[in-house]
């Protein structure tokens, strides 16, 4: 029973061991052993976890591997279509991905702040247990600390993902020649808009949900049919429009694409409206801008439709300015879509 | 010049791009690539970094290798003999070398609290850097995320490490056995008491630096010169009496120690008296915990020695009671050592 439910209850209950974190949780000690036990083994139970050494033993099909590493500092911690915890594995297995790693192994890192409730964690390590199953990635060793009150938000997860690479595949911004297609996995920005509907206590019309969601079935299809996939990049923070914005200066040539094109669900596009955002801007957290040769351009779309029938192709690569984005608006114009100054939405990831 | 050098100036200056941390350097956008540039790229400066993508591509020079996570929150940033950069690349490269692989990459993940100084954050990435290049390892991949001030304290690092294990190398818990013999690489306690003496102002009559420093050279040293060594584990939070404890739990043997023989430095022991903590309590990050057979234990203190001088024979494992550790005291007795409940001091890595 919480506090809350507890009327007349005029001192605060002290924190049990068990349903709020203290600073001890984070000593080294007999405390933190249990709560290891408790919360991250018995969810990521694996042989390797159990082991108990200081770093996980791991046994690689590949030579050639990719690392990768994000901190999520996303807030509200639980949103509509998903939570930290499904983030934290999604955004790890997703930068994998567009790699074109296949995800092997996670390591995940806790900053729990004092006073947080366990039920909180268990919750979020829960659905991190869940993302890993269905992302086909093995968690593999951990971490604690506890910050004092004050010194965090509840709680903040880092993961670090390894995957290996197939021969022959080689995916990355310097392969981008003109001529080159962009297309999208499917309509952009919701994961944004449902962070910020969550965190403002916005009602919209058609609740929007999170985009949140693994990539590399999307990718291994991709590679799997054929397609000479030459850059993946997933668009998160600053949208569509720093993806574009970063692959055109890493490349050094033009993305010219069609706003007509880029695909935005009804809700999002008229939440961005009333909230006077744009949505190339906002971040997703399943969506991919692929970059394929103009021949394979709609065998890809046509692998992409097969998993989200809003993917699209929405322009191409050329050799003009370099690291130039412009942008057909609906009533023909063309503008320039610039990189995103900062960030409308602070902790979106 | 800082706001304290500026005698009369009443409002607080605004935060220029440049000088202090906005939420907008985590949004993926303009401020976020400049910072990333400017901080972190030039620091860590590697091809692998400079490709610019989501994840490092790494090859491997072994099918084996260890993984391993740490997120560092020690308070204050920087204290005598280290700082947050130089520990969050100790560390994580001590619990690789701790499982007998050779410390080869790092991701490197950055939490910065809004506001603060830029200035602050190129110094503790400057550490990391000299400590990356003394540990031979890349940093190879990374991430910057920023919350509003009060969330966070400053700047959190988490580093992720990957490295390779020789055929034949087999270093854990599991491989302890009854006769076995205990031994540290040198004085335990001084990064706790170096950290706790930073934080609360206190002087000490002989100043205590931290140990921190890495480990991988004296694990080199011990597997280079034969000799077979059964599990090792660095005494961070809790100290040695945790690595004791752990060890002793996860071998279901009994831990035997001398407490004369177990190195405390002059100004430690004396800290320690003076402050009513047990020196085998506080965190250390640069002495391990090494377990050898009885009859290579000669040879393993020499090697060593080599290395520090204070390096000794601690006791013995025993098939007494699973999970015991027993401690002789000065006078002869023979006490209990506990696993600390939490921990004296928080935030000491």
């Amino acid at each position: 029973m919480s506090q809350a439910e507890t009327p007349g209850l005029i001192c605060p209950r002290p924190l049990s061991d068990d349903t709020h974190i203290k600073l001890a949780h984070g000593g080294g000690g007999r405390l933190m052993q249990r709560l290891i036990e408790d919360v991250f083994v018995n969810a990521f139970d694996n042989e390797t976890l159990r082991v108990g050494h200081d770093g996980a033993v791991l046994e690689l099909p590949a030579e050639r591997i990719v690392m990768t590493t994000d901190s999520y500092v996303v807030r509200p911690l639980f949103f509509p279509g998903g939570d930290i915890g499904a983030l934290a594995v999604n955004g790890t297995v997703n930068d994998l991905a567009m790699c074109g790693a296949k995800p092997l192994y996670l390591t995940a890192s806790f900053i729990l702040e004092e006073g947080v409730e366990t039920a909180l964690l268990r919750r979020a390590v829960q659905s991190m247990r869940a993302a890993a199953d269905t992302a086909g990635v093995t968690i593999v060793s951990g971490d604690t600390k506890v910050v004092e009150r004050g010194h965090g938000d509840g709680l903040y997860i880092n993961t670090t993902g390894i995957g290996s690479v197939e021969a022959g595949v080689e995916i990355g911004p310097r392969r981008i020649a003109a001529g080159d297609v962009i297309l999208v996995n499917g309509d952009v920005g919701r994961h944004g808009m449902a962070v910020m509907g969550a965190r403002e206590g916005l009602q919209f019309t058609t609740p929007i949900e999170s985009d949140c969601a693994p990539l590399w079935d999307v990718v291994n299809d991709l590679i799997g049919f054929g397609i000479d996939v030459h850059c993946l990049r997933d668009a998160t923070r600053g949208g569509l429009a720093a993806v574009m914005n970063e692959l055109a200066q890493q490349s050094g040539l033009q993305f010219d694409a069609r706003e007509n094109d880029i695909p935005v669900a009804p809700n999002v596009r008229g939440a961005c409206e009333v909230l006077g955002l744009d949505a190339l801007n906002v971040a997703c957290e399943g969506r991919l801008c692929a970059i394929v040769p103009a021949a394979q351009a709609q065998s890809a779309l046509a692998i992409l439709k097969a998993r989200t029938s809003s993917a699209a192709i929405i322009g191409e690569v050329r050799d003009g300015e370099a690291g130039l984005v412009t942008l057909v608006t609906p009533i023909g114009g063309r503008r320039i879509l610039d990189m995103p100054a900062g960030e409308l939405l602070p902790r979106i990831c």
